[in-house]
């Protein structure tokens, strides 16, 4: 009987545990959970039949490397600053290892040995980064496959609360951590577009929005996520003239979050002075001019050009930041103060459900026409504890590291799931969680762009 | 006979040596100045009488060790993060030394230690920061001495080309370090308005102008420098309800050079793609969407609304930004290239000179009025060499220096020069040199506000 370890027991790990926990009979496995939290693990475990919760302290070198040591696969859903720390023992030790994370400097620096020592590290298993490296190689290699050439890539993902629970003036709520949804963007974002680099700094990015349309759902809006770039290379596409992936919101929402933005209200290098003392009202009022002759609604509508009777001010009045409720904690950057805002109006009411969206389109020419090909994902989750969040994360972690543990991924080294023998399986078994995606065709002319 | 150790023989040690070989004989001294460059260090030497140029290298301890350990004080121009190592040897050995730059946490932990052992680590002696806290002390003093009030204190500084010579659009050319003007900014602004904690986040910074009037000069620009809230603690002024400090430029400025920072062009945290190849024209297409049937002038008056027809356009052609030159270096940032493009235009010319622009206001209560005292410095270069920048950031260093070789200034200790022993003697030798502030008084309505 093997050993699946999974360390870190958090919200995202639900979806991941049950997998095994509902296969272990069938698969002759036992599941241990290690969280730092005893009862985190043993609630994730429900003392199950094949499984047992354990206190996991991944600095514990002892602890760790002789539950690793023990393991027939380590899946580390740990914040992803502790995987490299896993994956050296994992290599040390010649165990695989998976992870849900986005793969770093030093783990890919461990290649070269864990190929000498017969070992895979796989990265990037989740749903973004994961499912859709795998969606989109599959459809670039049955392209390439068919002797055709790729014009343009571009794909965008949205944690999304789903349809008919959209029920703020926002259309959008907490469905995964509010501090990377307060963060996000800071980065930038970097593509390219007909043969053009484009460089969008996070002051312009909420602005230069693109609009898709889903079928059954709408519009959505999507801004630029990060470094495109590079995947140009990760695919194998060094020759493509238009690659872009993006973020996905319901229409509104970037035009609206820009203010907070604009403000300097997402900073998070300083602490603010006085923040307990603080109201609502003042945080905003604190990134403004001195004026007291107008009210702060107002000196915001000025500042940033808002109309004054617009929906944009309507979500902004709906957050409460122009109430004089108190902030009441001290030594508060920016960010986190936001945060706490938003937590209070867009925290999930418990009969929410959340949604996962992808939608990729791949053009590529045939026959003197340039053709696009739609492929959309769109996952509701079962309920606030069981989300599409989670299961989209967890699912395609489980299932790769089982096709490792059953010897079905040969793999050695550090590796995404771009390649065949992993994403045809993981996607293929992600159809029967209802995880699938849906193909739609157009031709259009042929000097037509796109993004 | 003594030695003085100057180490780092920059454009900004011009004044400090000159100051130091002109006086070697009066005060009996040697006078011995290190760089990394041997030539550097004796092309400022000039092979006067008491003084020695040598090769000199911060991270060869047994040389750092020795000359130190040989001098009767240490004075280091060299780059801010090489601080710590100096002044780490001088606490150790016992010596000395005096900075022009900010202080560092590193060395503000040496402060008992260098107390202990009777030593002063003297930092901030320059111009900015430097003149600024010693003319702001002596005044702010000087009020509290006459038991009345401070109000607010506002406080802004510039290195410019100077009047007659402020031949182009943006009557701005570079009289220090490029890329600090490059990046400036960065961290946005923080300070006080009338008891109101203000934050300026960087996207906003050169939108949110004051202006000054200099007499005999005219009107300026101001834009936040940084964190003013930290002075009112290392001030002693808590109670203060307004405490701005700002930097100085010609009016029209910043709103042009808002331009970069809106497109992204000061962004050093990523290097652009094929930036060999790259022209200006391309660099700023760059950072707007994709669209071919507009030109990039257009494109960009539209994306940042601006009057085509706009002195600031005026200012924006002049620079190149739009021409076909190739930039021809690869692996920049898109602040590398920037600076690169603006160094062709904003270079010196032989004959120019420089300017160094300093205004406090200092408000206060008297007999039931507001009172304001504008004090204000401008002090001109004598040329590309001897500029207004070395003398204003040298003299103070090499004043400080000699109070504290000739033990006039007795502090232990890590300090900067807020202490009338140290302010009072710097201020009045510097007069001798033309660098003076002027003062004017005048009475306000007491509900009047500023800034």
């Amino acid at each position: 009987m093997k050993t699946v370890l999974i360390l870190g027991a958090g919200l995202s790990s639900n979806a991941l545990i049950n997998y095994f926990t509902e296969h272990a009979e069938e698969m002759n496995i036992h599941v241990r959970v290690g969280d730092i939290s005893l009862e985190t693990a043993q609630s994730k475990t429900k003392g199950s039949k094949n499984s047992s919760a354990f206190e996991f302290d991944v600095f514990n070198e002892n602890q760790r490397l002789s539950e690793i040591n023990a393991a027939g696969i380590v899946i580390s859903m740990l914040p992803a600053a502790m995987h490299p720390l896993v994956a050296r023992s994992c290599v040390d030790l010649k165990r695989n290892m998976v992870t849900a994370s986005y793969i770093s400097q030093e783990i890919k620096d461990m290649d070269e040995e864990a190929r000498a020592k017969g070992v895979v590290i796989m990265n990037e298993c989740g749903v973004d980064p994961g499912i859709d490296h795998m969606s989109a190689m599959q459809m670039i290699h049955r392209i390439q496959a068919r002797g055709l050439k790729l014009l343009a890539f571009e794909s965008s993902t949205g944690g999304l609360v789903a349809p008919g629970y959209e029920n703020n003036p926002w259309k959008y709520k907490f469905t995964w951590n509010p501090r990377n949804v307060v963060l996000a963007g800071k980065d930038g974002a970097r593509f390219m577009h007909n043969g053009k680099f484009k460089y969008i700094p996070y002051q312009k990015l909420f602005q230069r929005i693109e609009t898709i349309k889903v079928p059954g759902l709408g519009e959505f809006e999507v801004y630029g996520n990060r470094d495109s770039l590079m995947y140009r290379e990760t695919y194998g596409l060094r020759y493509l003239e238009t690659m872009f992936r993006g973020t996905i919101r319901r229409p509104g929402f970037c035009e609206a979050w820009d203010t907070f933005v604009q403000l300097g209200a997402t900073d998070d290098s300083y602490i603010m002075e006085n923040t307990d003392e603080m109201t609502h009202r003042e945080f905003i009022n604190s990134f403004m001019a001195y004026r007291v002759d107008i009210p702060v609604e107002e000196k915001l509508a000025l500042y940033l050009n808002i109309d004054r009777n617009s929906k944009m001010m309507e979500r902004l009045r709906w957050l409460g930041i122009f109430e004089d409720t108190k902030i009441g904690i001290t030594g508060l950057s920016p960010a986190k103060i936001l945060q706490k805002i938003l937590e209070e109006k867009w925290g999930l009411d418990p009969e929410d459900k959340d949604m996962i969206l992808m939608q990729h389109q791949f053009d590529y020419q045939e026959n003197g026409s340039r053709k696009k090909i739609y492929s959309t994902l769109s996952y509701i989750g079962s309920d606030r504890q069981n989300t599409a969040m989670a299961a989209t994360v967890g699912l395609p972690v489980a299932i790769t590291a089982r096709l490792i543990l059953e010897k079905k991924i040969k793999l050695t080294g550090v590796h995404l799931p771009i390649l065949k023998e992993v994403y045809d399986p993981v996607l293929k078994e992600l159809e029967n969680y209802g995880i699938k995606f849906i193909e739609e065709e157009i031709t259009m002319p042929m000097d037509t762009g796109s993004v």
